[in-house]
């Protein structure tokens, strides 16, 4: 009988799970909110852009929630003991990059710079670099498009190279302090498995992947040529970062003897390489060959697995060797706004006839757009409010609804945004299967997912294929207590894979929402449509004819 | 001293006033609504597109009003007496027509047909000709295309010949019953002057104009050989309807007997010739050679005035020889909707934050988007909810908007349809400029026009021309007064022409709105955008690339 801890770190705060090996109950769950900052955030007046955090907060919520986890697990298994714990693993944010000291200890934590937002940790949110992101991006055009070939084609300011450049020329004292810079993800469980050295730091695939621009084709990090035209210091800086990468079933150690005391475990405790939370939920969600794992909440993060090099899937960032199920190339796509979309709509622009609060809206819209059938409200939307990562990597684009009336509501608005939500939706399975991975299903996790049926019928029906739902509601620590265990090896943690660990532990609910026959006809129609659109407003080149649009909208609801 | 009265018979209720011909003064009126079924409407729950009325509304109404507004005018006027009122003018909606038996009477006063509503009027809103109306457009073109020159290429189902065709086929008992059909402009005048014979009516150029196909190129309303390939009937019908048209200032005769003495007025009084509304309103407000007057109310009508024929101007319903001005070309267009899509979008798509009814929440938008500046809300919308009357002639085309990020707000919504008016505006101006018709200024009339000074700011720095606003708040029952003052005579009125007569009586309000040079340059961008747009999905051709629509707004809202 033997358990596992996953640890999930999030933007706003961190979520402990105690894994029951041997049937997948989840005995214990903690949630710790990051004291520091604006919910856990340090921010500047002077720049909205900026987003850093306080490495001590990973460290106190790291304590404070496997501790409380661990007390529930006490309580709910007899026979549950801290010492059958035999893995930890340990999922994060990313790009959220921490600049450190030659000891591993964050420049944070140095007195010289305890008063410097340069010094803390680079929030994957923060896009203060969005400059050199795009000087990345130029370069990398002339001197090196292959580095641009798993990154959809566009280097985000939300990644590792954008950041420290930028690092080094707003504050180059703290750049040059620096032995090394180190993912979130990499730097805890070298912290608990007392790792001294940056150099010998176990980085994961997962993190180096797309957004450090690691690819074994071009020998890992991008050269020294490249790193030297952004600047000389960027080059020589790569000979203190990392060479080797590991898939997140390795260990990345033991606890260290500080660590087990500190968290109540013992030395023998696995850690395993830690990796991004979305990467870890889809494996937590039951991610696999011919599965789509979406986690649906503010925006969405969707996570394939291909068993062979899927090679460019151009707008896709990215695809990486092993940095979802280890042994398959992981394939990470997402949209931009989804349920952020649906907050905007209700708080701006929905009356109070339709309720005298936001969660009063939300239930009598949700009401309204079931009795709509597919087509009726002859309103077509485009999901771009946040822009469009997926498949069109492009920041700048906005919305678009058409086919407004006198008569339009606010319910049929919202239907318009869910539909165009899955339209995006559809259009990256689209674009992946194009490339030769095929998506049989989807498994839907996430807030959404279990609050709104009505749009998760809608997501079925437009991408015509079977949506089921996640049982468990904290995927990413489920996936980080998976690799916990799967890390101590397949003896000790009793399966032979993680794929046989997937087939006890990944359960969905007993309601699988499978497409309505009559609605797919309707949505194909108006995915047509949608596409066009899509073209038409998201790419430079398309040229054609729209006289159509309004007339076949207009088509649709008359004869549906 | 002399007086006269204008009656404006309006949608829902008509309304009286009594006007001092020496120096404009407005003595008193009167509004009376009609009292039968809703509002005034005849409806039928089977069909929404049905909309009649009773004619006996009308006569009530003209009763009460001229007796109800001309005690005002004894009270505001000393020397007022009922014997100086020299002269009547009327104007109407339209095409709203009435089928009459041999006496001018309506069939709807028949025993046989009191509970028929084919046999009422037919308002102009009633659609229930379209597919008439498709046919008839059908036919023009590959028989008759000069027929549609003046109509804007498309024959409306709210016009003269489509309702005739369709009674036609719903009800050929009342058809046949139906001596001759006539607009409600050209009837009332025919009632009070006590015509009985329906083919010595005096019919007015304005209704005839391009509502009735009549064009004296072609040898007035159309030949046999065309109206038989719609009905054998129709063909017959003809010459039980009309081969002259007069202009409204000229005299359809003097009160009779019977009327005089309903109405307390002298058989002296002379009735002038009716017209449309908007025709006779625009008369009121002002218009002449450069001035265009735009009723803004739940949608707008847009007149002009050209002292040469403009000849066709494409999409433009209709150019008509003397229907505004005698001796002018009348120039009618319009927009579908207005203040019906600001009214939607308070309706439907504001939420409390702005208030708690539909007055405080216009209030609190109106000082939001006073706050604004052009281009900041990086949104561009279409205003087509309610199709598009002109230049596109397009009632199947919808609304679009575009630009929306998570931050939009609906006051930024507002302003952006009142600037997508603003813009469709002025398409409308252009086209008409093209053909050679200069708009120097812009007089506005309606409701509208005096509650919402920030849109009449908008107007004037989109359209870049100063916008006045007409200090009458009556114009449609000002011009018929007027009217009914010249066909008097020039000598009794005391004018030498309606234009001289407009000099006195057509006042504005001191404030001018002047385009203002900065808002210009930003509007003239964003009106290139949404012509862009227009012309996109509004018309069938049109071939190209929008990849930098959404860019070009980004851009417009980050300089501005």
């Amino acid at each position: 009988m033997s358990y596992s801890i996953g640890v999930d770190f999030g933007t706003n705060s961190c979520r402990a799970l105690v894994l029951r090996l041997k049937d997948g109950c989840e005995l214990g769950t903690s949630v710790f909110s990051y004291p520091s900052g604006e919910a856990g955030i340090l921010t500047c007046p002077e720049n909205v852009h900026v987003a850093r955090q306080n490495p001590q907060d990973y460290l106190d919520g790291l304590v404070h929630t496997i501790t409380e986890a661990m007390a529930q697990a006490h309580q709910a298994d007899a026979d549950f003991d801290k010492t059958k714990v035999i893995g930890i693993g340990i999922d994060t944010t990313g790009s959220t990059v921490i600049p450190v000291d030659g000891n591993c200890q964050p420049l944070a934590f140095d007195e010289r710079f305890k008063d410097r937002l340069s010094a803390k940790v680079w929030l994957w949110k923060d896009h203060t670099a969005h400059k050199e992101a795009t000087e990345i991006t130029e370069l990398a055009r002339n001197l090196r498009p292959e580095y641009l070939d798993y990154c959809g084609g566009v280097y985000s300011s939300e990644w590792f190279w954008s950041k420290l450049l930028h690092l080094k020329r707003l504050d180059e004292e703290v750049f040059d302090a620096a032995a090394s810079f180190v993912e979130h993800c990499d730097w805890l469980p070298a912290v608990i498995t007392g790792q001294q050295d940056p150099g010998s730091i176990k980085r994961g695939v997962c993190s180096a992947g797309h957004k450090a621009m690691y690819h074994k084709k071009w020998g890992g990090l991008p050269d020294k040529e490249f790193l030297g035209r952004l600047d000389p210091k960027m080059a020589d800086l790569r000979d203190r970062l990392f060479e080797e990468v590991h898939t997140a079933d390795e260990a990345a150690g033991t606890l260290c003897a500080e660590w087990a005391e500190k968290l109540g475990l013992t030395e023998r405790c696995v850690v395993s390489v830690g990796a991004f939370d979305a990467h870890m939920g889809a494996v937590g969600a039951g991610v696999r060959e011919g599965v789509l794992t979406k986690v649906v909440g503010t925006s969405t993060c969707d996570i394939m697995v291909a068993p062979q090099d899927p090679g460019v899937i151009p707008g896709v960032c990215g695809v990486v060797d092993g940095s979802v199920l280890p042994g398959n190339f992981g394939i990470e796509a997402g949209q931009s706004a989804v349920g952020d979309l649906f907050l905007w709509l209700v708080n701006q622009l929905v009356p109070e006839k339709y309720g005298s609060d936001l969660g009063e809206k939300f239930v009598k819209l949700g009401e309204e757009i079931a009795s709509l059938k597919p087509g009726k409200s002859g309103l077509l939307a485009l999901d771009w409010n946040n822009g469009n990562r997926t498949i069109l990597v492009d920041q700048q684009l906005t919305g678009l609804v058409l086919g407004q009336t006198l008569h339009t509501t606010a319910g049929e608005l919202y239907r318009a945004y869910i539909e165009a939500t899955a339209f995006g939706a559809l259009k990256i399975i689209d674009r992946i299967e194009e490339c030769g991975v095929k998506i049989d299903k989807v498994v839907c996790t996430g807030g959404l997912s279990l609050k709104n049926p009505v749009m998760m019928q809608i997501y079925a029906d437009v991408i015509g294929r079977p949506i089921e739902v996640s049982v468990c509601e904290q995927t990413c620590a489920m996936g980080a207590a998976m690799f916990g265990g799967i890390a101590a090896g397949t003896e000790t943690c009793g399966y032979a894979s993680l794929e046989a660990m997937q087939d006890v532990m990944c359960q969905v609910h007993d309601k699988v929402y499978q497409p309505d026959a009559y609605s797919q006809v309707i949505y194909q129609k108006l995915y047509t449509l949608y596409s066009t659109l899509h073209d038409v407003f998201g790419t430079p080149d398309w040229q054609g004819n729209l006289g159509h649009v309004m007339k076949e909208l207009l088509s649709i609801k008359t004869s549906s």
